[in-house]
């Protein structure tokens, strides 16, 4: 069912997180100040270049830090830059450069380290009670000097779904989407519900279809800021849409031939999501199924 | 694959969370204000009764109210209490009194309360800049009056898994486990991993195992206090197990007789997982493979 290895983007991180030593102050501190550890160049949360991540030897700290991991024998760090970016906006030419021409492994390596520094930026004082918080951990922790609250960087679990009536797959529009581009409807995982709750809910909100037989296929992370993408399949049980206009701005059904122009060709009745998005990953799946 | 409805438990509210109501103040407050509302009542974050949930008649709110949904034709609301609960202690026994015997739909929906109501207690300031915060969008949202940060309810996804090797399970203790407690492995999913490098990661670190083949199963909300558990099975390369015992106390391979005994007996070499626990529908589900 998966797709192959390096088919999703943002997957296969080759760094070693070793989790031991974000819990040992002491063999950090002696990694940091050795002389051999690296620090990942980022100019705010943005890579310097678009055809490898590029590391710095890594001098006295004047920021925060975030232990990434071992690789190739080196600890990795990166700094937390000044601001985060709450509303990253997905169409920034500069960056889609890089994410699209990074080679599989140093993309995703950026992608945990930019979910975990926007964190750290946006999380700097206590939500339990306003105080200053400090980094801890390597970087895994934030800790309030105040109240003693510890808090841990965000992964958002998102439901993103394929959904199927006769042989054709219903893909929609978001009002900030670019033009032309359709793609798999997707929504936030909310308290209290399991993933397949999750999926029926969003395509009952969205798009007013009842789905049943929700199975998932395979899952992305996604640094905007920081999701976990859990891509599923499901089954409509009409093709009559009714459109929240809030959330889609269009809602259509495709044919295989569609989607296969539309992802293969280039040129097909939409403009598909882009190559390291999971729901481009969804649609070339769907295209390899019997 | 999955289990029978009804078998996961926390999961099948039965409420309609009516997403359209959330995004509309003047309708929300004419719920609070029509004389129709019910409010969930609570004892802090535990249900007051462990038979039912119990519902009183919305009053004019001395407490930020969060708008549950709709269920039966009313809306449903619940208070946010003064302290949240950072630390949920699982072996509480009223607490735990109550989870074992609420109706499903009952516990589902409690759930889904029981981690917004949390979230909203441990999340009064902004981590942005410190300023309080104000509940929005029916209690789905916080918004900063300073720095205009927008904060939403946390689901931490976490990686739950059944290791095998030779027909056998890798069950592993916690020392904070009750006695004589064996579970499945598990660890919260990381920024820039999908779920199955946490599955291999968590195995790796906790009982350094190496696994391969990770499926996916099903999934249950957990609510202590926030959590989406991603049920997965794995195959391990090799029986030979290295604990951190940090994370781990002890950790065994089990057979199928041996977990069947514990779990429908209840008198196995094992105190198995409670019922309402997705390990325990994960040993369940596992002893019903051919």
């Amino acid at each position: 069912m998966m797709p192959m290895t390096g088919a999703i983007g943002f997957a296969g991180s080759p760094i070693d997180r070793a989790d031991a030593l974000r819990r040992d102050p002491a063999r950090l501190a002696a990694l940091i100040a050795g002389g051999e550890a690296l620090l990942l160049e980022l100019d705010g949360l943005a890579p310097v270049a678009a055809e490898a991540l590029r590391w710095l030897p890594l001098k006295s700290p004047d920021a925060e830090l975030v232990f990434l991991g071992l690789l190739d024998g080196r600890a990795r760090f990166a700094a937390v830059p000044v601001a985060g970016d709450a509303d990253p906006v997905l169409a920034r030419q500069a960056l889609w450069q890089a994410i699209e021409q990074l080679p599989a492994a140093d993309l995703a390596l950026y992608g945990g380290a930019r979910s975990l520094l926007d964190w750290h930026a946006r999380h700097r004082f206590c939500a339990n009670c306003g105080g200053p918080t400090a980094s801890a951990k390597g970087g895994w922790q934030r800790d309030c000097g105040a109240c003693g609250a510890s808090h841990f960087p965000r992964t958002d679990p998102v439901a993103i779904m394929l959904v199927e009536h006769g042989g054709k797959l219903l893909l929609g529009r978001q009002p900030r989407f670019p033009p032309g581009r359709y793609s798999a409807l997707a929504g936030f995982v909310e308290p209290g519900e399991t993933l397949e709750e999750a999926v029926t809910r969003e395509v009952q909100e969205e798009a007013g279809v009842t789905v049943g037989n929700v199975r998932y296929l395979f899952s992305q992370p996604w640094p905007f800021p920081s999701q976990l993408m859990l891509a599923c399949i499901a089954q409509a049980e009409t093709d009559r849409l009714t459109l929240d206009a809030e959330e889609l701005e269009d809602a259509r059904w495709y044919t295989r031939e569609e989607v296969a122009l539309a992802i293969q060709a280039g040129e097909g009745p939409f403009n598909p999501p882009p190559s390291r998005a999971v729901a481009h990953t969804m649609l070339r799946w769907w295209l390899d199924q019997p």
